[in-house]
């Protein structure tokens, strides 16, 4: 089995983005005995999507998981759901900044992660790490990306996939008084546990409670 | 053009609940010569949908707006989109507690507001009331209703539908120390202007801007 | 009976001050038959407390009431203590921006309002605005008028004073999303029922319970 | 040198106490060549002064470092001010719940810290750790010892002393959906900068910057 995982470059002022060192440590490894494919994807709306689908046509993953940094966030977000919208508060790192734009035209309205988010909930607890399920990865690049990734796997029909919001880690909650923030070890101690959990887990039913695998 | 609009009862122990206090300020009024249908939902996933239902049918509204409770919010939350998952952390009033089920079975992942959401937006900072847009409603009762509703529109092909969060007013954000609130007077207006906005903007396209109608 | 109320002119961007706007409301009013006295103090510590000053020689008032804004806060904030410390965020209104220096040099560490602030939190309660007790006003031009206010009670024995702080008001809010807020009449009527609660209240003795006047 | 160091028994319905576990480790270790001492406190206002009291007859202390736990703080509180009350939200491990009481009747309105808290800020951000200076410790059990603290160091003219507030460690924050946390790991280590800038610089002239030592 090939698991992909990926991360973005810094954006909106940071000068590193957790969310790539996160990946780039496990990069490489095995996990399970299956190879982690680590990517860093640039925080820029075309070029992201472009980028991934790449990534997926080379690898042939059978297991996808995009990471991005939420800022503000206390704890590792399993994202549930991907909207197909692009809504920019800021330009992105090409400068482009859709308003109220489709992620893809004439798309479904939405996609469920088919990773299982409550197994991984369950699990990340049971290794004292603060997690939550999120209903929401914004409309910046982050959903994007998750969007574009789960309309990919329709024509991936073996490929699960889903996308996990981490924090800032503590370097960066410095210069944000006030924001929480989590140690660069425990978020990629906490990604080990997501990827191992969705290699040993039944692709979760998307409605179904998710909690056992 | 009949316009109706819906709150809830109380839930989570609040002994009010200020979206039917706001509903019930403007049911039977006029706005722009239209009349205002005003009704309270159970807070409860069965009941609410089934009441709502009816309600449509008797009524046969050119105009739905379903409001909420969202306490800790701080402004008008605009909510753009409902996803067809029931994920309650608390039983509902009738002691139902769905997790991780469909709204609907079989039916799409989410649905975009048919309102103009950043019109409103537009107006509502005209008229000095703190509003944003919001990407989730929630699991919970709330964003049953909306789904339900939206799935709705699909047999009512001239009805438009969507869904305002409003936060804690006054009175409840003291037993909620630290927790915003607004003014049930400031709230009851906002709703004015969320209606009035509805019915002059043509049907806003979903992927438009929205912030022209 | 003479009560002195003052706010503050905008600071930090913002360009109005919601302690002033609610001074100015009751300023030449008389409550319970007392003469109310509105003034407004430059945000900028030298200029400030000197102003003040002037005030209370000119009027000799038998209460002081001072109002700053807190942009952050969700509702009345009765604070508790003044403390003899100036450590400035951003510059002042007149550019100066003291780091860790003392209020007044040699003088006590801190003093604590005589205002009734647990009967004022009852009664604000009982009115169903949202308040609470705070046990810092900061260190910028807020506290360093409290701390002189308090420091100056000493010259005027039967003087009693203290401090209130006041969430940003509606329209200040969606300049700054997610912050709460409250609407200006709320904050009026909040004043009112403080004012009329210190001059019915004998003099808190400080380590009494307030509650009871 | 002696240092002593202090944390707290658990409260609040929490099962650990992350200020005990930080001080536990490094009990017994040696600090720049200095003895440290650490002790646990019970969470209760009248014993936990009295504990700390002999301690510090029996240590005589150079250096004392309380710590508590802030649930809801994001980083390392580096405290500025205790203040001469107790106003307790809920009963202490021994059932005392103090309303509006003082730590110590006749006593200052407030005592500073005497550690170079400025100093110390500004080499935890060096080391990446998040932390701020924080101008109220509230008006609980830590305050209380805190305050009691800083009372006794007339008794002792050569103690230094102060008190740091510490956020949840991960494993309690996954009982506080949304709260942030850090890694014992983390305070530990911001613990141990804290008990070296102490040791190095010179006393904190109190209304000096406190930036250099």
């Amino acid at each position: 089995m090939t698991v992909l995982i990926t991360g973005f470059d810094p954006f909106g002022g940071e000068s590193i983005n957790p969310s790539w060192l996160t990946v780039h440590q496990l990069s490489g490894q095995r996990i399970l005995g299956h190879e982690i494919v680590g990517a860093c994807l640039p925080t820029a709306f075309d070029a992201s999507l472009a980028q991934l689908a790449g990534l997926i046509e080379q690898h042939r993953p059978d297991l996808v998981i995009a990471l991005g940094q939420a800022g503000g966030r206390s704890g590792i977000s399993l994202e549930r759901i991907a909207i197909n919208i692009d809504d920019a508060r800021i330009p992105d790192n090409y400068g482009a900044q859709p308003i109220d734009q489709p992620v893809i035209d004439g798309a479904p309205a939405a996609y469920f992660s088919s990773l299982p988010i409550k197994a991984m909930l369950k699990q990340l607890h049971a290794a004292d790490l603060p997690a939550e399920v999120s209903n929401t990865a914004g409309t910046y690049v982050c959903n994007h990306v998750f969007y574009g990734l789960m309309h990919l796997c329709q024509f991936y029909p073996n490929m699960r996939a889903g996308f996990i919001h981490i924090p800032y880690v503590l370097e960066q909650a410095i210069a944000h008084p006030g924001a929480p923030s989590m140690a660069l070890n425990d978020i990629v101690r906490a990604l080990a546990i997501i990827v191992r959990c969705a290699i040993e887990c039944e692709t979760d039913i998307v409605f179904g409670s998710g909690t056992e695998c």
